[in-house]
């Protein structure tokens, strides 16, 4: 791991212990040398599960096994991460390396491989060496303990430089749960969805069906509202998982009003993972927050706070400190959205920057200037055509990016 | 201008004069300073003109001009760039601006306003000192020269560190005409069209409406074709203009046999001057072909294309002349298109690297490596579902680019 982000949270969160869930981690030697590069977590018999996986066309074989287990199940007994390899772009060979893996940890488990997960995040391209896994895995199942989580959340981390948690607690009906996430990434991060590795766990007792209703909506203003870089990858994977343990009465439907609570923390915790990726963004030096107002439509807005966000002109201005409205503007304009030039407003630190398509009268920049040397850049936008609104959450792009990922392999 | 792109052609094309176009070029300190910031060409009475802009849809102050002009009066007497402005963002304003530029230049040339075109490029959101043009128009009239064109292909330029330049002749029933282009461009070049403005001038006879047919299908494999950044601007601007001096006999239709030569002309020309302005891209260091093949349609295969040839993590791995194809693979999947991941192959510098969707057996990475270290990169990637096919050129993604854009301002 590099030096930290200047952005990373200042007060790393521990994970506590959740009724159902034990971890551990392990060091296969996929890649990485001299640290965890595997993170098992058995679930209790009966745990729910839900998921969200990348968009690319071009699935790796763990997110394909993942969906068709999903289908399949609706529950999760046994979740296996490694980093290093991301077993993606690897052929039918990839697809055969997972289900033996698959296979190895259903036996140990003593489950129906379909309540089996993987996620794999590193190198594409490059066969997995799945014998590696399956070779330790019976030690690593004598090794689960419901303290393992701080081994777990840093064995999944590639170019990430702070493990990212987070954890809340909810009531359902009076009772309590618990709610637990860890996730990693740090390029790649575009929706839909941001490209990264994320698990959550509930003891709450939710069905499947309600779990991915709520996983659903939840990921729309979290990990689809972010991007680092605009790439896609091939195994973004969120998966949520509930074990029922904390005993509150069962729920039929995501429209229960006793969710009401659970589904609050569930996005704040999902909201509060997915800044941390962007937090975390390769070569990071400022976190953006991009707030679109006045377009046609809600995703309209989301459109263009994204255009905005992904512009690499406009990326580069705020890692040169640089107040350069134009480029904000120029990116409305690409976004293919309706705007109205002759009603545009942006604000950049909260200042009036423009106005009605152009620069107010008597623009003073050293306020603007002065936030835009700070690390935490806000850009409000109102394109002057409606009521959409959207936030889209971004970083800058700096020459340690172009460290980072000239040189990745090497 | 910095340091000449390492990508520059070894031969700068002088452009010879051109029957019924005179040029000159004039320093009016609009931004900076001891060099030409205005070119000013004027046409032979009845030159037909034609042109495709950007589809920004926050267009600035001259593109909105020249659409008016294109469609009103189809001629083109005067034509006038400055550089260091681009008059976008600057709401009625800049409308305003453009009026007394073109008023100005009307009057000293005699024709409609509807005759003269105008185009800016520069910083944006920056009122145009629009007087420092029309005071000093008269005396640059008195200067318009037939040979004025290395002076004018300069004035355009902004962050660019060659000028582009190409000449070709062609035979319209047996007689010889010539087209002359320049253009500038170096960053925000993203189809559609590529960001960037060109000017191409021709003595042959055709008329207006063939003209834009011609320079629509001409722009689509040339300028549209091309990518630096992904990022579009305000202001793209691509006009051509017929004097009609060469006295070859009229032209009726685009698809009149007789233009076949001049066609085939004109598109070698445009690619010529689109493959310039990714050779001086902002940073580049090497040129990227992206041949796409085994696309569902050719729209598929140049959405394929472009998403390769935009991805920050493919341009960072050629900056890093790291033979990354699963970067390449990874593009192909979040172009939103049809792929076959078990038939995709992909060949870098021509060696087959990956075939039914994984690394080939026995693959020598050290031929491809050595590709990489060459400035010449070329990418073909078959996905496997049909027979729709693009190619599209860029560059690569360097330290450079962020110090052009992070600091284009100060």
């Amino acid at each position: 791991m590099t030096a930290i982000s200047p952005l990373a949270p200042k007060t790393p969160v521990s994970l506590p212990p959740l009724a159902g869930v034990r971890l551990t981690a392990y060091a296969c030697g996929l890649r990485y040398q001299g640290r965890n590069d595997l993170m098992v977590a058995e679930l209790a018999p009966g745990t729910a599960a839900a998921g969200v996986f990348t968009r690319s066309l071009t699935a790796s074989a763990p997110v394909l096994w993942c969906r068709r287990a999903l289908a399949e199940s609706g529950r999760g007994r046994v979740l296996l991460v490694n980093s290093g390899n991301a077993n993606a772009f690897t052929g039918r060979a990839g697809i055969a390396s997972v289900r033996r893996t698959v296979d190895a940890a259903a036996e140990l488990a003593g489950c129906p491989a379909e309540e089996v997960f993987v996620a794999s995040t590193g190198t594409i391209g490059v066969p997995l060496e799945d014998g590696k896994i399956t070779a330790i895995l019976g030690d690593a199942f004598g090794k689960l303990s419901p303290g393992g989580w701080a081994d777990a959340e840093r064995a999944i981390l590639t170019t990430d430089t702070f493990p990212k948690t987070a954890t809340r607690t909810a009531v359902i009906d009076g009772v309590g749960v618990r709610l637990n996430g860890f996730c990693k990434g740090a390029g790649m991060i575009a929706p839909d969805m941001a490209t990264m590795l994320a698990f959550v766990f509930t003891d709450a007792a939710v069905p499947a069906g309600v779990l991915q209703t709520l996983l659903a909506k939840g990921v729309e203003r979290s990990f689809n509202s972010i991007t680092v870089d605009s790439d896609t990858s091939t195994s973004d994977t969120l998966l949520l998982f509930a074990t029922g343990k904390a005993g509150n009465r069962p729920i039929a439907d995501a429209g229960d009003r006793g969710l009401a609570d659970f589904r609050r923390q569930l996005d704040d915790l999902l909201l509060d993972l997915a800044l941390q990726v962007v937090r975390d963004g390769e070569g990071a030096s400022k976190f953006v927050r991009v707030n679109v107002s006045g377009a046609a439509s809600k995703r309209a807005a989301k459109r263009i706070a994204l255009a905005i966000a992904n512009s690499p002109l406009v990326k580069t201005a705020v890692a040169g400190e640089d107040a350069n409205w134009g480029r904000i503007v120029m990116a409305v304009g690409k976004a293919g959205e309706k705007a109205d030039r002759d009603r545009l407003s942006v604000r950049i630190g909260g200042v009036q920057v423009a106005d009605h398509g152009q620069v107010v009268a008597g623009y003073d920049e050293a306020p603007v200037t002065a936030h835009m040397k700070g690390t935490d850049i806000v850009f409000d936008v109102d394109v002057g055509v409606g009521r959409g609104k959207a936030t889209v959450w971004t970083c800058d792009l700096t020459h340690a990016y172009i460290d980072i990922n000239g040189s990745y392999r090497t």
